[in-house]
């Protein structure tokens, strides 16, 4: 069965910020009802999971202010203006990790949080890694971390790994099946 | 090691909406930067992984208006004031789903957006299901879809299922390894 699609009536941008913009939509369905819906809209988002040749598994903690907590994660970042998600995959890994790599590998994609952002994160697999210096830039502080693939999953099952984007880079990567 | 702490100065709700608000911090790093932090605030939400007794998993398909797209996903819904997580998880099964479930087992829970919102998603296996009648309310159309695990494997590997709560949530089902 089809579900009903809505119509949009309106949008704006009630708020810009250099991350995100808050945009409230208008919106009717085909029974007529009327409606708003706020949202965040980006650019677009890109994941990447590096994988070492010894098969660890390469991610960087870093202090989360929202939830005042540490967390351990993939490296990510935001599409920029002018670049791509591919592009944009690269040049996290190099300043959260200081790796670079040969071989990046497109997992899948997904929405992080459907009710409320248009983001799409676009996930890939980074491999024949070379290590080097990170360059966090002025608000970030990461420490890399070397796993196994099993420590990975621990860390899941216990609660270490907090991170939703994190754990649903990890669920597509698993449910691939790649090769290492 | 330990990652440096940040240093709240100022809070203030930019925004308010009724499913979060727009909130913008003004912090301070050791290093004496001084920053804003641009978030989305909300109270919470809960996620559902309903599985029948022959195994089978529920699933709800609904339009996701921001990527003008079906989605195939878990159960799931904001705490709303004066209620908590595990109530919500109640609620949001039977209104999307129409089961209503005997033993609910906490499995997790994770930031979905963890850049940009405080939102903590807390993350339930539903047993012991009994049927009902889906209650939506007026923006909602959900179809009940019952997949077996094999089934929620090969659509998270193809694409299918691409909203991210529901990837990360089913990473915390496979790794917390519950017997079923």
């Amino acid at each position: 069965m089809a579900l009903a699609r809505w119509i949009r009536i309106s949008t704006e941008i009630r708020w810009k910020n250099p991350w995100w913009s808050y945009c409230l939509d208008r919106y009717r369905l085909s029974t007529g009802y009327e409606g708003e819906y706020h949202y965040v809209s980006t650019p677009g988002s890109a994941m990447v999971i590096p994988v070492l040749e010894d098969g660890r598994i390469v991610m960087v903690k870093q202090y989360r202010y929202l939830n005042r907590r540490d967390s351990l994660e993939f490296p990510a970042g935001g599409v920029q203006e002018g670049t791509d998600a591919a592009t944009t995959a690269r040049n996290e890994l190099e300043e959260e990790t200081g790796y670079t790599a040969k071989e990046f590998l497109h997992l899948g994609a997904f929405n992080p949080f459907n009710g409320v952002t248009d983001e799409i994160c676009q996930v890939y697999l980074a491999r024949e890694l070379s290590a080097g210096d990170s360059r966090p830039d002025v608000m970030e502080e990461f420490e890399r971390v070397l796993l196994s693939r099993d420590d990975v999953n621990s860390m899941i099952a216990n609660g270490t790994i907090w991170d939703g984007m994190s754990l649903a880079a990890w669920c597509l990567f698993l449910k691939r099946g790649v090769e290492l």
